[in-house]
């Protein structure tokens, strides 16, 4: 039997390099090659033991790379095109997805939904942090790459990009909107430029690490605010004139951000949450204006599927966006230990690896 | 100058009967006679001091009608028609009334949005139990009302009607949707009605007492919870066959029923909150799916405005709900005290009381 | 190999029931026994050679049957099971699918986009009028029919409730809208029934039989206009003191109705158009506002896949809808051709045909 | 009497100079000294006698101005103020205006909705092109214009960026979507500029003209087509691998445009019209699936109210939007016949013209 690496979850603080036998393919799988990768803050939540998976499991959501196989009920693709896969893997079959729904794919549940059901790479399935990863529900899921495009130009796509622009998306942003985004990592960054693609016409990014602060106006923000160089929300409030925000973005997954959002909205304006919380949330009764001030809370999971897949990537090719800055750092598959080390401690400015098997 | 009586917040735990001046008719104002009002339960929060207003002012936000005098400015109405206006009167022409937030008018302030700014009658300016109430801005507020329909009959449109119904449309229910309502006093039974008018084939009524779940019913619920009975979720899930909810409406204004209906929603569903809250509110970690669910919480405030007040009287006027059952107990406006005292302390299994001076 | 009865388009005005194999059953498949299924009026256009059909395909797309065999990839489902698919049947998997545009599904082809490309059953692909039918991508498509219904209960759902009451969904009708169907066979039938789930508060539809004006009534139209009566246009404006619908929809697929629909919209409103057309429309200027009215046609494909199926099932289930007066008449599957020419010629009153193998 | 200048209709293809009074100000208006304005596409249909107007009605419906008088009952404005208004003049109180369609204002009308019936300026009131303007319902309409911008900057505002704008928004792009554009005059361009500012990744702008595909360009199209160089439906399925557009936007009101737009829609595509038509449209049976393709027809009137003024305004001023390049040409109030006749001929690539009193 086939052997590949792949790096493994063993145990808390701890993922390495192993070898694991290349996956046999199902009727509806495809077996991609991987050419490039990341690591994403949801797996340092794994290898930190904050997030539950299953010891052994193959980490990692965010591939790029060549068909190797397909399933022999799989039409539309062929072996050797380049493609990628989303982050979210939805079978496109389940009642979820059949209403809209699709990030909370529930195949195989009795009602057909499952609570982040459609995160499946390094999470329920062997993921992408490998020489090779099976992607189930194939047809639902490739999405071909354009020669025209480097594997680090559409490594953003199958998660960062999507969550990020996704928070936009589900704000319900307007032409001439104010949208303030709460923290500037990757995803917070995503989630600035695509406010701007909304139409915002003020996007305001808050943080306090100047290189981020500079990505956020490269990407798009109109302003930026220095958390610690004074309250934030009154910087913001000076900034909007004492208007407020008409959409807040939460990119964090903390309660000071969460209820810094719901402070700066404007009575009628909404909060679009993309972080992943660690405890619970408190809503303060005033900025809540006591359940009467028409705000609304959206939280999103990354959208998936092959056509969110094909729209981002037109994105890219467009050029209207560049997220070729966000990659900071370049690794092969054999060190990823060391990448792991470098981005769980975020060492030396880095914003997203790429690592190459 | 002529007299009229109206029932003042005095201090707290103090609503009286006093005589005030007939208020002078500004050129956009319309002044009513009133011939039918009722109490809220927020007009309850605000005789225990729960809810701040002015002392001398006139309480109450339900009016039914005839325009004794209407402002120079005004056209399109004529004195001597019977009419109701909305608990809240939007301006019609603040920056929130042009951008679909009517219910947030802030006309006057500086950027046009205020919180509940919208609600003026009983709250900013004065209330309607009273022999007299001036309506503002009256072009955008009053409705004219057929003579088919009896006072009482339209009376649960400028509140009760208008914010129950809110709580379903603004739930977005699909056709075919299982929507819970959490706590059946007069608002979640509008709830309940306006579910099953936007297509819910299940409708789920939380409460505990009899003549309560025994309305619910009668309005369009298909199923009710004694949450008395056992484990209120346990309860919904087993009716579901464990599918949840996709829309839970929250009418009470409690952390209890804020959290069971963020535990009752299948991922993707909607919490559409109604309540008036008198404290934070936590999100519990679990419920909220660490803010990866796809789950969103809205809230409402009552919309207001003549166009909303003609389609719900269009709604009765078609015999499509029939809210006459919520008019348990009747007062001249000289006994309101003891109506207060009656509505304050839920006795005698009361729903609304019709008010007549 | 062995054999089936099933009805087959042989050529312009003749479908006729012959002997062809049971298919086989691939991968993503499910063969059903067919119970009960009924012809429809775009049948009547294939026989009619209105529609083009390949000759010696089975026609008919409207299945209640039992589980026969599954494919081998299919999970979720057990043989012997009652169920229903919908008229189109989406891949799931298709970009058509993956962007909430199911009923256009091009799995297969290059883009993921086909018009019409969702409905294969006697299109396509082999029908429904026949013994047994091969259900494509069945995990995304089969629906369990609940013990508690009858064949004949679910029989609408695959294509006329579905149809009709998708045309109510897409006009987006709001609480309190008046809504003017034109035409009351079994879809504008099932329209009448979708706008009051939807909550209009008037719906005045529009024929000339006295039975499917009486129907109309009996399932929830609070008027009906005799077009024979009147002019149809005056007679709803007298209906709604001038102020024409919010919405129209156009069941038939003629001129005169699409004209009839656009002249009855206030400004800002739609014409939600189902109708099958079979020459090129004219939209009159002035029904046009000149394109400044700010008025919307919306066009409806019959929504399928399981989920919508299982909310079809549930609203028949729930008593909210029953529409079992539109089975008129009842055949078997050996007698199809007379059920044929009972219903192209709609003699004796005929709405829905039931056929059964 | 005070008098000012004013361009009047006085009969076809006569609009001349007068002198006209200086009119009185009422409760709710506010009168405005005209410092820049332009003319219109639709002023120059009046000049032909192609859309009716009073005889000796003032001409125009853009303006930028400085406050000269406010109404009694106007609040929350000063004289002196420069301010604009938009083409449409909602009243702010109008049915219409309350449930979101403020463009089909009919106050005073017996149902608060009439056809276009926001439309005022030089319509069914004095209009723009003149020393002094009247502006009803003052309070809903007038938006500051911050000192940091020129009259020139914000004189799309008022009709020309938000026609654009809305034709993009109401056809509701996605991020990722394909918008092909059909005419580039200035509201073609301002669609171009929407589009993008939308989430389009492909805009592709139509006409001929090459000072207009070099405009469009310039403001976002990545594709221009020369419809004389070849049929344009066929160059733009070659631009999108014979995918279509997912939304048209039609901006010359024309069969051909119409159709254009239909025909190059995949199923499930919106064609956004903004044009005025001048006769009767036809739809194409097959560029309209026979009514099946899930395709939508909507149709835009110019947005209007202060706070589409002042979001269009911070698009403005937030840079994310530069129309400067469409004001070619400039002209004194004194000198207007001549700037209709530059303009009604389309001479010397005139594409807007700014007129200063």
């Amino acid at each position: 039997m086939a052997k590949m690496k792949a790096a493994v979850f063993v145990e808390k603080n701890r993922i390495v390099l192993e070898d694991k036998p290349i996956p046999d393919v199902g009727p509806l799988d495809a077996l991609l090659r991987i050419t490039t990768t990341t690591i994403c803050g949801t797996d340092v939540h794994i290898l930190k033991g904050e997030y539950p998976v299953a010891r052994g499991l193959t980490v990692g959501h965010e591939p790029v790379g060549v068909i190797e196989k397909l399933g022999s009920a799989v039409r539309g693709f062929s072996e050797g095109q380049r493609v990628i896969a989303g982050a979210i893997t939805p079978s496109g079959h389940s009642n979820a997805c059949l209403c809209g729904c699709a990030a909370q794919d529930g195949a195989g549940t009795r009602h057909g939904f499952a609570a982040i059901g459609g995160w499946k790479f390094g999470n329920t399935i062997d993921g992408c942090q490998a020489e090779y990863v099976l992607v189930p529900d194939a047809m639902a899921n490739l999405s071909a790459v354009p020669d025209s495009l480097s594997d680090e130009e559409v490594l953003m796509c199958p998660d960062i990009m999507s969550t990020g622009f996704a928070g936009a998306e589900n704000g319900q942003i307007q032409i001439g909107d104010t949208v303030v985004v709460f923290a500037l990592g990757p995803i917070g960054l995503c989630a600035v430029a695509g406010a701007r693609l909304r139409g915002a016409s003020r996007v305001i990014g808050v943080d306090t690490v100047p290189e981020r602060l500079a990505l956020a106006r490269q990407l798009g923000a109109s302003h930026v605010v220095d958390f610690q160089a004074g309250d934030p929300l009154e910087q913001i409030m000076a900034l909007t004139e004492g208007r407020g925000a008409d959409v807040a973005i939460e990119a964090l997954g903390r309660q000071a951000t969460f209820e810094a959002g719901l402070r700066v909205l404007r009575p009628g304006g909404t909060l679009s949450s993309l972080g992943v919380y660690s405890s619970d949330l408190r809503i303060p009764l005033d900025a809540f204006a006591a359940g009467l001030g028409d705000k609304r809370i959206v939280t999103t999971l990354c959208p998936g599927g092959k056509e969110r897949m094909r729209r981002l990537i037109e994105v890219v090719a467009s050029g209207r966006v560049d997220l070729k800055p966000l990659v900071t750092h370049r690794f092969r598959l054999d060190d990823i230990e060391q990448a792991y080390e470098l981005f769980a401690n975020q060492r030396d400015g880095v914003m997203k690896v790429a690592i190459t098997p």
